[in-house]
């Protein structure tokens, strides 16, 4: 999960997500409209029972935020185990989440105070098993299959060695959700949204109060869009507009006369993360 | 405003309470779920450019909560003073809150950690002025009927000094609304209870759960309503029920075979402060 403010586990329940779902909260910065539904998302996790570990990242002092709260842990401390990743000032590049089946980028933007950009990239899919080439080579075991899915090769009972290139299809690139908000445009957002299939970009804007977002340390509607188009991403979805503008149609038409996939975000729609056509990288 | 749970911020909103009404916070105790709204709430005020002053009274350690709080002075301090006034470990009976038109007395309650209860009273009224008898004492000056109304004399062209009791009603009474979470019942409960129109009592559990709420410091439907009865109050509003019970019917019915005048809060329902039949003092 990107990202917690207040009411958060209100939108989860909604939703209809389960705590138990969620494995790391990655918060972009500690502005209260990012943060401030933490603490009682943990507390309500802590009275459910929950037992599962728990991933929190931000930048430095999220955790000494957390343990500062009252009435959070003092009374019941909670029975799952939570690791921290804090992103100190100045920090670069970096892994924060590897997993066998994705990892998670971090990189830093640019807004007053620190703030952290996230890419989610899912890993690399061996391709389709062709068992009817399999069976021409010989391979029959259905632990063979397995094995060279897993992208090892087997030996077969003639000593006859099988890789799994000779069976299996185009390997399948995974997909990639970029997370960037609160920031001016800026190296690290363009480095992680770089072919991301759905880019999630901040638009506190339009940009006749450019001045405004830079003295503010945000973006523009047609600045999103740009950096989008730049990045070559898939669809572009904009977030984190100012209550200035009652609705986001105004915003959705400057991005989109720069880049027209996009959309602007809504409360409690789902909006999937879908691999572009024709990249395959 | 009593308490300050995640998401008041938009329950004002739902309601249609303006903020700059909020004169004051009282929180009951340093418990999320009594207190998590306040840091979005004071970042919103500050947001509007609140310039009202706001006192925030509670247990020993809020002022040091909100400090603590990141992202909620640090970028753009509150324009706005804020008094806190906090109850140490120990303390009695106290007067809170002293205005023109009422008062709000403090008294301890019994939960895990330190709890505060209070009762909002607003002050004696002057009775209204008796005009046709004022006139046949030779007042007929309207300056002097706002002197009398205000409980001073007057002195008139004769030498004669009429004095507000010659001129006016009986004294109004003003309405008591007493709020007392999260505790088990006790001495401090009955002090603030008394007498008032309305008193809002947590009923955590039913009362077969009683070992349950003596162990967590809550009360169960049955003691808040037996309260309410001794207290000699004009009505009881439920709320605080554990997340066990789908619907307060039950507790409803347990309180009020004790106490008939008994309702369970809703969200967003609106529940005057009227005042008793019957009871003048």
């Amino acid at each position: 999960m990107f990202d917690c403010g207040e009411g958060t586990q209100l939108q989860l329940l909604k939703a209809g997500i389960r705590h138990s779902r969620i494995s790391a909260i990655l918060i972009s910065h500690l502005h209260g409209d990012h943060l401030y539904g933490l603490p009682g998302l943990l507390s309500t996790m802590t009275l459910l029972h929950r037992v599962e570990p728990l991933t929190i990242i931000g930048p430095g002092g999220i955790a000494a935020y957390l343990d500062a709260m009252p009435g959070y842990a003092e009374d019941e401390p909670p029975e799952f185990p939570i690791e921290f990743v804090e992103l100190q000032e100045g920090f670069g590049r970096r892994i924060v989440i590897d997993r066998p089946d994705y990892f998670v980028e971090a990189r830093p933007l640019e807004h007053r105070i620190i703030t952290v950009g996230y890419r989610f990239q899912e890993k690399v899919q061996p391709g389709n098993l062709d068992v009817e080439r399999a069976r021409e080579l010989g391979v029959t075991d259905y632990v063979h299959y397995r094995i060279l899915k897993e992208g090892k090769p087997v030996v077969l009972g003639n000593d006859r060695v099988i890789q799994p290139r000779d069976v299996l299809g185009e390997e399948k690139r995974g997909r990639v959700f970029a997370y960037i908000t609160d920031t001016r445009p800026c190296e690290g957002g363009r480095l992680l949204a770089r072919g991301a299939d759905l880019l999630q970009h901040e638009a506190t804007f339009l940009h006749d109060l450019v001045d405004r977002a830079r003295e503010t340390g945000h973006s523009t509607a047609y600045e999103a869009a740009d950096l989008a188009a730049e990045a070559g991403v898939g669809r572009l979805l904009l977030s984190h507009f100012s209550a200035r503008y009652q609705d986001a149609a105004p915003l959705l038409d400057e991005a989109r006369a720069v880049f027209e996939r996009t959309d602007a975000a809504e409360e409690l729609v789902r909006y999937p993360v879908e691999k572009m056509d024709g990249f395959s990288g």
